[in-house]
């Protein structure tokens, strides 16, 4: 009877992965709904626990109970935890745990490792992970440090350290966590250069992915970009700029945001509000406070969110790439899409357009679903949905207004949003088959 | 100096497609300009005289000025003039008086034919011509007479003719204009089954398209449907029945809109809801007592529009159809997209893309800057883009509201969304030319 079931799960990596998030959720739901992980006076709920062991879990930030007040330094510890192990991925960490027991790597194992990183080949994605591991764990040592050595400007050296690796590795795993308290995330510093700066340099390296960063690593000695690298870099540059330059114009007069600022200070919150939808979930200014052309752009931004195989969500960079230039190319009456010079499979446009779809589409009905629900605008509804699904964690102040059915379809959006609609997809869906036959081909009218 | 720009238009015939629906918005602005179309006491300025006429032209319904009110007879029958030359689209027309006149239709005409109709083949373009003005006529003629008969009982029978006459044309060509005052539209035959069946089988018989209905008057004969025909006839009974069941679901404890009327009357506004977005523009509730939920569902009803060859707009029903089905084909691993056992080609997919991804853009961009010009809520701005880009008609009340940069934005949307997005791009766009070269096939990571 249970090896039936452990049999049904290993047949399929995408399974496995899927129910690997959801076995660390329930450990994490278990460990947080202890009372050491609580300040006293708090009553967690089992529902708010799971709640937020999902979100930290799905590396999103969407938050119930505040961070800061709400937990003691276990539970803090506890999320941090699985913010570490959803962002790096529980197969590579389990992966790292196998080299230190000299253990070799199954094939079904490397199969799971492909289908949690997103690699199209199986060679040398052992090596990849080491790296993965490797460059983590540098990034977020430094960022740890180095917000550490700011925030002892303000606090004790020992609170100070905490809060730097807190934030280092929240920050760089873009989960959107915090522990300032009253759900203020990054508010006090929105002035702050260097807080501002390293927090963008972070988040940015946790969501380019991992296939990039080590390109990036290697650039000095092999002088070269993969083509991946140069679309998810070129389309980070693009969104970010754009993203800025639009957020800019939207809001420097409004006086509730980056209207009483100075301009250098416009400047860095704009590219910190650009940056961070795509998927980190810091903000260091009131979002309900934004025009609603600007929150509509924040939704747009979540939307796309990060690049693939990192630790952010949305349809990817490269999705978005890909539709862009597939229009292109139609409107321009070539047949074949064409990017950096290299010709497109038809296969990766398809993937593109139904990973689009498909997360449309699930934004749609929840929102739809929600609308009832929840006694909220239709813009704060939406925008909460959408932060859900990307694992952006961005909110208009929905969050801790949410119903009891709000809660679970949050949870299960920032679940699928994590785990990926392809890979759920396969997950649950029947193996693919060759068709035994083709059909002919037959005409239809478009547009 | 005028012969070059004669050749630039005449060059391509998207280009003399939109350039002709223009010229009779220009026309039809300074006929509604003329005192003699205005009520005394009504100033109507050339702003609004230009919104109506692109309105009534781009069959879209949405109104500045009450049409029932402030135009005079004359002024209506300008309208429903422009509403039947758009609807029918200029170039049939002009085909008919070509005919009358025994003179040759041209190669270039009928190109510019093919273009409007959205016909595959030049081959019979000419007959099919004869059949849509003999159809639309026929059958706007059986829906005046049936709505004058039913308007006797509440007015007299010079008054119903012309009500009639105006309501047969305006709701078969899913224009949404109406003369009932106070921006009602048939609010007051809310509860008539007979004026709220009629509708709903006109708005459908209208908004299949020419080529479908032609397939279904042959049918008899020839015992078989087209596959474009059967794509859209089950389209269109899918999202009627789907959208029907959805608004009353969400509907029929809203005190404000389907709670306090009879189980019939219930059933009979679910389906005239459901049926109005795509893309007819009638309505016997006050949509903006709608839950958010409801009119979230309406947007992407209008978005999803009529079929291709229609008076309707939005992206298409066998737009959705084929999108859907590439979605089905990648999660089932499936490389072609089968639709009633034929194969779909490659470039049919990429242009359902195409269409729906600029589509999606252009609603996106103008729904931001309009959430700037002006002061309303974000569903009530989404709302009015929607419906202007996918010719529907429907409002929430932004309309009269309209600053004039919006009132500017919306009627560029209402041209665009009744040109089509493809026509429009082709229009402007340079010739598709062949590439000299292909690139070699790359790779990159989806999702
Ligand atoms: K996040
Ligand atoms: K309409």
């Amino acid at each position: 009877m249970f090896g039936k079931w452990k049999a049904w799960i290993g047949a399929s990596p995408p399974r496995s992965l899927a129910i690997g998030f959801a076995l660390i959720i329930a450990v994490g739901t278990v460990l947080l709904k202890l009372p050491v992980a609580v300040r006293s006076g708090i009553d967690l709920s089992w529902l708010n626990a799971a709640f937020t062991a999902a979100s930290a879990t799905c590396v999103t930030g969407l938050v119930v109970v505040d961070t800061g007040t709400a937990f003691t330094p276990f539970g803090q510890g506890v999320i941090l935890a699985l913010v570490q192990v959803g962002g790096l991925g529980f197969m590579t960490v389990g992966t790292v745990f196998a080299f230190f027991l000299r253990r070799k790597v199954s094939l079904r194992e490397r199969l799971i490792l492909q289908e949690s990183l997103n690699q199209g080949n199986l060679e040398g994605i052992v090596r990849l992970v080491r790296k993965v591991i490797l460059y983590a764990l540098t990034i977020e040592a430094a960022g740890s440090l180095l917000f550490a050595l700011r925030f002892m400007e303000d606090m004790n050296p020992g609170k100070a350290l905490l809060y730097g690796l807190f934030h280092g590795v929240s920050v760089f795993n873009n989960a959107g966590f915090d522990l300032f308290g009253e759900f203020r995330s990054l508010s006090a510093y929105v002035t702050d250069p260097f807080v501002n700066l390293l927090s963008i340099v972070l988040i940015i390296l946790g969501s380019l992915g991992f296939v990039v960063l080590a390109d990036l690593v290697d650039y000095p000695i092999r002088r070269r970009l993969s083509l991946h690298s140069k679309v998810a870099l070129s389309m980070t540059l693009l969104l970010t700029v754009g993203g800025a330059i639009l957020i800019l114009l939207f809001e420097y007069t409004n006086e509730k945001t980056l209207g009483p600022l100075g301009p250098g200070s416009q400047a860095l919150a704009a590219l910190l509000h650009s940056v961070s939808p795509r998927s980190a979930g810091v903000s260091t200014l009131d979002l309900s406070s934004f025009r609603q052309a600007t929150q509509f752009l924040l939704i747009w931004l979540m939307f796309i969110g990060a690049s693939p195989g990192s630790t952010g969500g949305g349809i990817k960079t490269t999705t978005f790439a890909v539709l862009t230039l597939a229009v292109l190319a139609v409107v321009r009456g070539r047949s074949d899409i064409v990017i950096f010079r290299s010709r497109l499979e038809r296969d990766r446009v398809y993937k593109a357009i139904t990973v689009t779809l498909f997360s449309l589409a699930l934004v749609i009905v929840v929102t739809m679903v929600l609308s009832i629900t929840e006694n909220h605008t239709f813009m704060e509804v939406l925008f909460e949905v959408t932060s859900a699904f990307t694992t952006s964690g961005l909110s208009l102040g929905l969050t801790q207004d949410l119903s009891g059915p709000g809660r679970i379809l949050i949870m299960a959006m920032m679940f699928f949003g994590r785990v990926g609609p392809l890979t759920l997809f396969y997950a649950i869906g029947p193996k693919p088959g060759r068709p035994l036959y083709r059909y002919a081909e037959g005409k239809i009218i478009i547009g």
